[in-house]
């Protein structure tokens, strides 16, 4: 008979089903009155601003300072790059009105109409390229090199919490150059930035690649992603880094003198991860039973759950637990503070495990008067399975916590990374590449193919596949495409998609 | 004759052009093209994080846990508080389509029309009440302490940089409590929060006290402020906490059962500070020079500015230079590292002088071939003169550097407080407050007055003052209402205001 489990139903009976409890029982998220919009709970809230702090470090180390530019963007200045309107035309919120008046039957109408509708930025590249082109005179004022933590409006038909939202937050960077290769350069690093920090800190293996011609960001010369495999075998898009080429500096008339005084049109990019990061993240590790933190990203580390039977016991067991979190958070782990907790909430204890259990907690110790009398802890790894508890020596604990964590992180990662690997094959016939998602199945498919996936469009919708990307890395062989027979093509990963 | 300022006109001359000038000057933000809505640059963006920063710690440490609520609200919501409507209904953006269709002479228009407009928030009470409600059952549930960081959006027909525009930034707090005392701890609790934030980050004086009647918030039982005096002597609000009563919870029906079983409504606050507090810290302590910054808030406390003449010097000055910051920064500062920088550009020393005096760096060293060979620095302080400037031993510098970052902090401070207290007065009759503030004088004044300040309004339109608010301290005595005879009235702050 199979084991019980806290979250219902299992990954393996119904995927999306599992994904919305995870969320619920972690508390990270729930749906809000305003259509397709979230809202983003403490637990939830915690994980993301654990991203954006080590995030906005990488961002400023590679030498980008932050800025804030306005959340509406003129109709018009959409209308400026042709394939960025069409892009974005089709899900835009609309400010028409600026004020509310008193309506035929007692209730309120829009009233003040607007000369111009104004857009809920779907991204700022139109907004920021209009300050850029004020702010560029010569190339001693290049490379601009910003970024803004911001929420941004894309109205979404379906909506699905953290992955797609009608509101979303994130960090949109926009940089403008005096040359096409230092452009190139800036969208590769960033591309890179992403994926170590997809790697090192959530523990998330990506691909690094460039996206085909039908997949890239409209009004982009070049995408590139990172591409992250979910437990259900499905790609998820989880970053990309546009090479926009002069197309928005011409739209925007960004230009410069260059040390031959020629006017000359910059060279731009753009650059994003989203809490769409959140959902590839609860999608990448949790299990059967709720959540699983890598600890870099973990609200708390640690949490102590307290174990007594009368007043008496309760005393010595919360003076014991106290002094061990005192201890415990002189530790540094990855260039903090240990996180540990102590819930003493009049609660039962077991309903505190599976809290913590479903939050996804690192390390849980359950401490009770043996452990007081034995000077050690009760731990339990949330990596591994929940029944699986070891006794260990209080001062070891102690010493050892940091290492414990790493373990964990580097445990997570290596599990994701083998999934991967076992989930991701080439194939070298449309045939083969059938086959390879037969019944359910499949991965990452490696085939050789045009980068212009236009030319195979319908045969890719009716397998209900999409290109991922093209990997940058151990990607030099070159072949004929499976589906055009066009000569001189790379390897290019299929999937299905979030 | 009197000296050349670097900034033009000087405070005297024109205050609200100096003011716009110094933003100018110091790059901290610029207006965009859309209409009130304003670009925060990186500098300007830099000293908004490190309030952030500051603030986000002292709410954690107060209990309190960030989430993300939409940035929509439908109109409905907003209907269910009838004062709350009131107040926002007239500066509302208001969101009536849903996308971009080709119009009739080839541009576009808005398309897809909503059922309900939604309103961009101007403040969150509605929107978060409604999860309130859904979240609070038993009393076991409170309270609920929750802030957010977002943008809002109030549609002001006339807006000044950071001071009043159509979007700013914010952060929200949103508490539910069980019982009144504990609502009005919190109300009052979080008034002390931005008092002290205001008093030991910001080095800017503030009174905390109650609004009177006409100020409140719309829909709040009672309304607290911290006001401060800028140097043109008018008083700026620089934060609001809200004792709403139960007059939320009874509008989105935020119930909870008490310990007895009984269901009863619960008791909301909320508080904010917004990017309004950066005007309110160049307006306190800035020069006729340029923006001058308290070190706790500075995105560099020490800038070095390398002088030379010849590509040997260069070398040797530059090696000098970058000893020196990493032995610097290896110093604390208020809990983190001295944030020091060298400027290397290729650029005449005179023009980064003054670039670092307009942007308030609050200690700035010039460094030539002489200190090198002294082993000294050349050091100028932004809260005195600029051409005060000192020879001092390198290691006696670094040594004291946190020292004197810390003088400058309290210096700015005093300074203000000064300030204030010299402009502050009691007066004992209407004619007494009249004179207080002829040919453009006056300050603070104090009266006893009525709270219900609609009694006197046409009075106080005429002679063109506010009320700011009643003194929570030093503020025992009462008397008569200098504009109704009203008896056992407490002292109020009247001033011209922001």
């Amino acid at each position: 008979m199979a084991k019980k489990t806290a979250i219902q139903p299992t990954r393996e009976q119904n995927y999306p089903e599992w994904y919305q409890q995870i969320i619920k029982a972690a508390d990270l998220a729930e749906v809000s009155p305003v259509r397709g919009c979230m809202v983003i709970k403490p637990w939830g809230y915690a994980i993301w601003e654990n991203m954006q702090q080590d995030l906005d470090r990488r961002f400023k180390e590679t030498g980008h300072v932050n800025a804030y530019f306005p959340l509406f963007i003129p109709m018009s200045f959409l209308e400026k790059e042709a394939e960025h309107v069409d892009g974005f035309a089709k899900e835009c919120a609309v400010v028409t009105h600026h004020r509310l008046e008193p309506g035929p039957n007692g209730g309120l109408v829009p009233g003040g109409e607007l000369e111009e509708p104004l857009i809920v930025r779907p991204t700022s590249e139109t907004i920021i390229g209009s300050m850029f082109s004020k702010w560029v005179q010569s190339y001693r004022d290049l490379p601009i090199l910003m970024n803004q933590w911001a929420n941004v409006v894309r109205w979404e038909l379906r909506t699905r919490m953290f992955l797609r939202t009608a509101e979303f937050l994130w960090q949109e960077g926009h940089t403008a150059h005096a040359t096409k290769d230092e452009a190139m350069d800036e969208t590769i690093q960033m591309l890179g930035v992403y994926a170590d920090f997809a790697q090192e800190v959530m523990a998330m293996p990506v691909v690094k690649g460039e996206k085909t011609v039908a997949e890239r960001f409209p009004g982009a010369v070049s995408t590139y992603s990172i591409e992250a495999m979910m437990q259900d075998r499905k790609a998820l898009q989880a970053g990309t880094s546009h090479f926009l080429g002069q197309n928005f500096a011409k739209a925007q008339e960004i230009m410069y003198l260059d040390a031959d005084g020629q006017r000359q049109h910059a060279w731009t990019t753009s650059w994003g991860v989203s809490t769409r990061l959140v959902g590839g993240l609860i999608m990448t590790h949790s299990d059967d039973d709720g959540l699983v933190l890598p600890p870099r990203l973990a609200p708390q580390h640690v949490v102590i759950i307290p174990i007594y039977r009368s007043d008496e016991e309760r005393a010595q067991v919360l003076e014991y637990c106290d002094k061990l979190t005192a201890e415990v958070s002189a530790q540094q782990y990855a260039g903090s503070k240990v996180r540990i907790k102590v819930d003493a909430r009049d609660e039962r204890s077991s309903k505190k495990v599976w809290k913590y259990i479903k939050q996804g907690v690192p390390i849980r110790l359950e401490i009770g008067p043996r452990d007081v009398a034995g000077d050690s802890v009760f731990m339990a790894r949330r990596d591994q399975g929940v029944r699986d508890k070891a006794n260990v020596d209080r001062q070891t604990f102690i010493q050892t916590v940091p290492t414990i964590l790493e373990q964990i992180q580097s445990n997570l990662f290596q599990r994701a990374l083998d999934f991967r690997e076992a989930n991701t094959g080439k194939v070298e016939s449309r045939d083969e590449l059938k086959a390879f998602f037969k019944g359910g199945g499949g991965g990452f498919a490696l085939a050789f193919a045009s980068e212009d996936d236009r030319e195979y469009e319908e045969t890719l919708k009716r397998m209900k596949l999409t290109t991922r990307c093209i990997p940058l890395e151990d990607n030099e062989e070159t072949g004929q495409c499976i589906f055009t027979g066009k000569a001189g093509c790379k390897r290019i990963i299929f999937a299905k998609a979030y």
